[in-house]
This record gives structure tokens, sequence and C-alpha cells, in this order.
């Protein structure tokens, strides 16, 4: 079976790409509101479920041992830029539990940040603080401090902190995880295969706390306060999930991951969303997201006016011509 | 008709991300060879053509007038990774023809050599010389000299340089180019949509000079030589491009375009090689292409082996894992 086109590039009056995928729309109790494309084939969430894997830093104390506030919290479920303000938190993540920047494991990359790249590059190298992943990095670390385990292999997936963060996926998407679906994420922690549906139930779970213990339901909810209040800090500036969150505040919680891949949980209306394009280019899973938030939330004049931009993308050339633009397909 | 999948990421045991697309392989009657997806339809060549748009600058008698070598016309064939000697090579290109860097037109960008854009942020900003596209501007700016017209409009659609570019253009395709399927480039020329198989044929006469007048297939065999001379011209430190030239010199033209595009002449075989990723993916276009010359082009063991990295790509994490591989589907 062939994931429809959700996504069509175009240049003056032609599509010169195309972006086929699959998007999940369901409730916390995994009831389906919105199917397009094969919604069971297991796709790797990559980045889209930090705030997931960033629950053990609440659930285990270390938050409160360590006195985050929604700074440190965001930077635990973000994919930053790597700008100035996202390094020092990450920094005084790792000061707080007594470590620094030698203890990160997810290696070096040059900030996202065009304009942080450059001033990183008139003054230094790229260390793993500026990997976009830094945050669940040092939120990993924290919570092994708080654990009480060694913290050194705390990327592997035999090391106390990943198994836990595996447990805690598996109640949110109700599936057992297994080996086979498991590979290596690009910074180096476990990342497993899980179907879109699930996905989405997962992040309705999220956004609701329905179906989970009640410290976890409560940990959810400081996790979405934090990234509603402070969204610069999930991604940066000019970044899609923080211009989301920036303008929707609590009612939306959308996360970027690798490959073409996009979750969000809309509390209000007790839904999660999940995206996967088959070719793996954000470009389109960012301008569906945008799209499936136009449909599930209810939106003033002022607020839709807002993410037009984010729902029709227009591509501008070197000189900043407009050269075509990104369209979602009617089908959704 | 939706094209096949020819080409998965995988990571770990399963399948990440998928590309579908076409490829047309063709001689210069336009006989198809290979014909694998919608050969037909029109895509836009983008940067894949440049050999073809820096015609004018030898058959203009630019070249000749301005005293360039194989490395200056390699550069106005190139996208170019913006390294020094590129930059370099452009100021020649254009202070021969008595102009500078406020000629250009294409725009600025960082380089594509990140060591390249690191050492640039140190010392200044990226200037239109940094441009990819900076060689062909060059290029376009030194026929228009040579030509004896006003240069400063080079890059529109109803200047004289353009207008001869779209003629020797339809001269390979062997059908007219009508401004429907005009669009405006990422350096803001005109780029038409040109059919896949059109496109091979276009690049098999490339390659052979046959069916094109004796000055074109002059003109031709020289812009060859010197891309096969000087292939680092071409593209740069660690591109596909280059490495395909280094290891087959003037056996295999080869050249990238923007939106998963290649194009690729084979002049002993006579063969000319067209491909685009429907959704623009050029790590996709790039194995494709590998595996297209490990096919046509008769290779020694020794060449062999030297091609197989980019025949299966492997994918590593910032820390150097491997995690998973780009590989080409069985259906090519």
């Amino acid at each position: 079976m062939s994931n429809p086109v959700l996504v069509e590039v175009t240049r003056g009056a032609l599509v010169e790409s195309s972006h086929r995928g699959a998007i999940a729309v369901a409730d916390a109790d995994g009831n389906r509101v919105l199917a397009t494309g094969d919604v069971t084939r297991p796709v790797f969430p990559r980045s889209a479920i930090k705030a997931l894997q960033a629950l053990l830093l609440v659930e285990e104390g270390a938050a409160d041992r360590y006195g985050f506030g929604d700074e440190e919290l965001a930077l635990a479920c973000a994919s930053h830029s790597g700008e100035p303000a996202h390094v020092a938190g990450v920094e005084r993540m790792l000061a707080a539990a007594g470590l620094n920047s030698s203890a990160l494991r997810c290696g070096p990359h040059y900030p996202i940040s065009q304009d942080a790249a450059a001033a990183l590059a008139r003054t230094g190298k790229p260390s793993a603080l500026h990997n976009n992943c830094s945050g669940k990095h040092a939120g990993f670390l924290c919570a092994a401090c708080a654990m009480g385990v060694d913290h050194a292999d705390y990327w592997r997936s035999e090391h106390p902190v990943q198994r836990q963060v595996r447990a805690v996926i598996e109640d949110f998407i109700g599936a057992v995880l297994t080996q086979d679906t498991c590979a290596i994420d690009g910074c180096s922690v476990p990342t497993w295969a899980v179907p879109l549906e699930k996905l989405a139930c997962g992040l309705a779970k999220f956004g609701t706390g329905h179906g989970l213990a009640r410290p976890r339901a409560a940990a959810a909810a400081r996790l979405r306060e934090a990234c509603a209040n402070k969204p610069w800090f999930v991604g940066g500036t000019g970044r899609f999930c923080t211009d989301i969150m920036q303008l929707f505040g609590a009612r939306a919680f959308v996360k970027t991951g690798a490959e073409g891949v996009y979750c969000a949980a809309l509390p209000a209306q007790g839904l999660g969303i999940a995206i996967k394009c088959d070719d793996g280019a954000g470009r389109a899973a960012a301008a569906i997201m945008a799209t499936m938030i136009a449909r599930f939330l209810p939106l003033d004049a002022v607020e839709r006016a807002a993410l037009a931009p984010h729902l029709k993308p227009v591509l501008r050339n070197w000189n900043g011509f407009e050269v075509g633009a990104v369209r979602v397909a009617d089908v959704i």
C-alpha cells in the first residue's frame, strides 16, 4: 500500500516535488479520529517524543531536587537551535547535578541556528552542548544522579535510565517495545519504532493525563506547562514548534522529530496527532501539522491569520524572490 | 501513475524513509535505454544542466578572449562548495572581464562547505561569490561582455544571454521551451521544466556531440574536458560529482541539481542519464546515479571498489556510530 501525496512543493506554475505520508489523530483511549495513509506501520518517532523521554526527570524527583524551572524542563523536551541561552540553560542543568559538558554523550554539531553557528565559528568549535539534543541528555544525566545510579553510560539501552524511558513509552503507547524495532538515534540513545496510531494515542494521553497513573499525569502536565510558558527553549528563533506554541500556549503542544516526524497534543480536544512523511521531509511534516491544528483547534480570526503562513509556506530564493510554495494536498 | 520506490533509508533493521522517483537513460537519438517511472513528466533540471548553460561562454568566444582554462570553465559548470579556491576562481573570471562581485545577481549564501562557512564566519559575511552558482553567473556575465550587450540584467529571461541559453537547451532537448514551464531558480535565472527522457537525450548529445553543430559539439567537448581535468572546481571537497569525476575522469560527466535531480553523460557508451526523486532528496538521487554508473560504465575491480561506498552510503550519527544506510531498491 502506498501512502497518498500529502504535500506538493511548487515552483512557478508547476509541482516540482511532492511528499507522501501518513497522519494519525486519536484520543487517549486509542479511538481513531483521523487516519490518512498507513497508520499501523512502525515509524521511528525520533525527537518527536522527547517530552515522554523527559518524564523521568520529573518523576524521579530530579527536577525538584535541582530546582528546575520552566526553562530547564522545556530544554529537556527540546530540539533546540543551539542559541546562547539554550547552551547556558543546559550548562545550568548539568551544574545543578554537579556535572559539566564532559558528561554529555550526544556528540557535537554546529547549532541549528545559522546566526548561532556563525557566532560560534568566530570563537570556538561546536561541542555536545550545541547538539540540539543536549537538553534531553542533560535531563537523562540529572535523572541518573537523582536515581543514584552511575551516569557514565546513561545513553545505552541497558542503562537504568533508558530502561525506564522505555517503560514510560510503553505505558503511553499501550504496547511492548521489542528489540527488533530498536535503532540508534542521531544522539546515540535508543529509538523504538511505533505505529503512528499508537503514537497519536500516546500524545493524547500526554495532553490529557487520561489513562496515566496520577504522578505520571502530573509530571506530563508540568512538562506541558513548561513548554507552553517557555516555547523558545523547545526550539528557538523562527522554529515551527516554537512559533506554534507561542501562538497557542497550553492549547497545543507540538514537537518535531528527524526524518519528517511531527507529534502534537491538543489537551482541550483530548487529541493526539502523529505525522510521518515517507521521505523524511520536515518541510512537508510542518505544513501538515499546521493544517491539522487549523482543523482540530478552534481558532479566532487573529489566530487563523497568524497560522496562515505555516499552512502554505512561501519559498524564496537567495535574492528573496518568491519562487514557489509548500502546499498541503486536498486529500487531508 | 505513481513512481516506484527507488531508494530506502534504513535505521537499525527497519526502513525509516523511502524515496520515489524516475530514471531515464537514452542515447543521442532519443532512443530509450532505460526508463523507470514517469520519464515524460516535465521536471526542473535546476543546476544539473549548468554545463549547457555554460556553452555560451565558449561559443561566444568569451572563454578565449579572457584566457579561461579548465578551472574557470569547470567553475562555469559548477555548484561549488564555496571553498577559497572556488571563490578566487570566480573573482578571476569576473576580473578578466573588467568586473567584480558587485555584478553578480545570484544572491548570497554561506558556503556549502562547513569548513569554508566556519572560516568565512570568522572573517566576514557571505556574498554572492560564495553562492554555489557564482561560477555560472560569472560565465553569464563574461558571455554578455563578449557579446557586447549590457550585462546589468543578465539573469532576466528576456536578456540576450538567457534567450541564447534557452535556445541552446532547446537544441539539446529537441523541443521548444514554453513560458508555462518556466520558473525562477534559486539563483534567480530562469529554469524550464523538461521531461527526463529529453534531458537524458540532451546529456547524451552533450557527451558525444552527436546531433550538434560542429562548433557546439566542440564547445561541449571543451567543457567536458575541463570538468574531467578539474572536477574539484565543479563541486568541492567530498562532493559526489567531484568524487565520481575524480574516479572516472572523462569517462563520466556527472552534475547534481537541487530537489533531487542528477544528470550524467557517459561519452564512450553514447548515453545520457537523467534522474529526479519525486520528493527532492539529493541523498537518494546520488545513490541512484552511482547505481546507474555501475550498470552502464565498464568498471575494473579497483573502480568497482572505489564506487561501492556511493552505491550504499552508510549513515552515521553525531558520534560517528553507524545507524543505517541508504540503499537502492531492487527495482532498478
